[in-house]
């Protein structure tokens, strides 16, 4: 668990999605955010405060985030400037980096004499247990997709919006680097050893009121080769009460592999559905949740209104339109 | 990779089940082994020739090979004793166990100033790369069953004796700490990191032969709500051309899940074939192995008759029977 507030680093990010963690965090905890700093040669803008150290301590600042992926996979000495800066100032410094933060003898040296705390949230910080698959109290969400990356924390984060919008109980629970720096708490699923990775996921959703969401973050694809043992392990683990469909209509093939197409809706629907039903007879798909980015205003409004008549399940882009259909479908 | 032949360390073992590794490679690699060492108190005979660290040295053993579970998790001083003056004779030490070799200080510095090795083969000694999906030469060939702990090594070592006794091309490829300790290499899968597993088994069974088929030892189940992802990141990282379908009858319910049921051999074999044709839409089932020992010889007889029939496919329970049916059926 990260302290907060953050001062959000965003060192030399060559162009604004280098710096999308910093966003990310922007865009879905602005008050979480006291304020940035960058370095010469910064091409990202938040357009909140510009800090210094000094000042973003004095704004209450606890965690210098770093919010931007660096160049080379090195932490440089510009950077290490500032980090080291942040630690004697009393921050900690929060990092989803490859190269950790603990590798740095400096910032460790650092860190331990102030007394400060260094979290790599690559990597897990808890020992987790192996899943019981005891049913829990309150209800699960989560996003499955076509593919990797196709939009299924924006959904999810989405949807905990709109239902905080309507006053509903929401917890968006992440399961990746991105969103565990936005919400200061989480699962690197991806880095857990593979015995333990369903046990993460009841560990990270745990009992809670009857009428509570939690919303968890999708990972992988049960049709992608390189991952989709992951993704089971995310429905097996989460137990889930409804399903949300995520797709990037077009894509050519799956992420990184040129030899696979990727499903569709229909077999998305129904094979997710029969895994998650070994754990949960119960679940159903609720929505569906596309990435219309490639397309124009029109086409995109054309080909939602498409497969929302295809499937006969609510169907939005929550980047265009947010996922209220999503958080109502779910009430 | 070990080095063979080996010698087998049963230290004080309180029964045979304690010793299983050891009667693993007995009945499996009988060749690999020069001889047993027993402990005062040990009450597990491999019936193999009781050897010194000297005699197992002079018959040409270049491992010593914990082939037992030890007592309370801890490696006891009379344990160390021997497990020094084998890397003393030149011997290195291989060890399935939770508490690893690396971690005791004295076998450490004794392996080091020898340059003997410590093979902890419980945690993965290889980089995987991430799975890439591409198609490999070769045949291969998984078990898959309707739970843990039903038979899946037991029957891919049985097909592999079938197969090689028909002049088959046949390796059996390891997927666990006592498959791994039982052939000298393989892949931990079970503690493997979440983004590595696919890949971890794409590595293990590289291009081969056209008629060449590697029979992959099955771990978990995707029915199995704590170990399932381990299961789907097998067949997609396997790539399968045949599937074999393991049961044992009558289990009340899932290993350590009270909850669950076991699903029904004609689950298994929809699900299973389901997941493996995402990657290998050629992926057949072809037989069914049932692990009977809970019943007399009749019983067992007419239950295998009975499951044969019902699922239209050869069906052995290989303890019993061998796996010959089974090789017949991938050739």
């Amino acid at each position: 668990m990260l302290e907060t507030p953050y001062l959000l680093f965003l060192g030399d990010a060559p162009d604004s999605l280098a710096a999308k963690v910093a966003q990310g965090i922007k865009d879905w905890r602005p008050e979480l955010a006291v304020g940035q700093l960058r370095l010469d040669g910064c091409n990202a803008n938040l357009k909140i405060p510009d800090l210094t150290i000094e000042e973003a301590k004095a704004r209450g600042a606890r965690t210098l985030v770093i919010g931007v992926a660096n160049r080379g996979g090195v932490i440089s000495e510009s950077w290490k400037a500032v980090l080291k800066e942040a630690l004697e100032a009393g921050m900690d410094l929060a990092s989803g980096l490859h190269n950790l933060l603990r590798d740095e003898p400096e910032l460790a040296q650092l860190a331990a004499s102030q007394g400060r705390k260094l979290h790599d949230v690559r990597l897990p910080s808890v020992k987790y247990p192996i899943a019981n698959g005891k049913k829990r109290t309150g209800k699960r969400c989560l996003a499955v997709g076509t593919d990797c990356s196709v939009g299924k924390m924006y959904t999810a984060l989405s949807m905990e919006k709109a239902m905080h919008e309507r006053g509903m109980k929401a917890t968006f629970r992440a399961t990746g680097q991105t969103g565990i720096l936005i919400t200061g708490d989480g699962v690197p699923l991806d880095a857990v050893i593979a015995d333990f990775m369903a046990g993460s996921i009841e560990y990270l959703t745990p009992d809670n009121d009857p009428d509570h969401w939690d919303l968890i973050e999708g990972q992988g694809s049960l049709f992608h080769a390189s991952y989709s043992g992951v993704t089971l392990a995310l429905i097996h683990g989460g137990q889930p009460d409804a399903l949300i469909l995520c797709d990037e209509p077009f894509r050519p093939h799956m992420r990184g592999l040129p030899d696979y197409t990727l499903p569709s809706l229909e077999t998305l629907q129904d094979v997710a559905l029969q895994m998650a039903r070994i754990v949960n007879p119960d679940c159903k798909v609720i929505g569906v949740s596309l990435n219309t980015s490639a397309m124009d205003d029109e086409k995109a409004a054309a080909y939602i209104a498409e497969v929302e008549q295809r499937m006969q399940l609510p169907t939005v882009d929550p980047f265009r339109q947010g996922a209220g259909k999503l958080a109502d479908a779910l009430a």
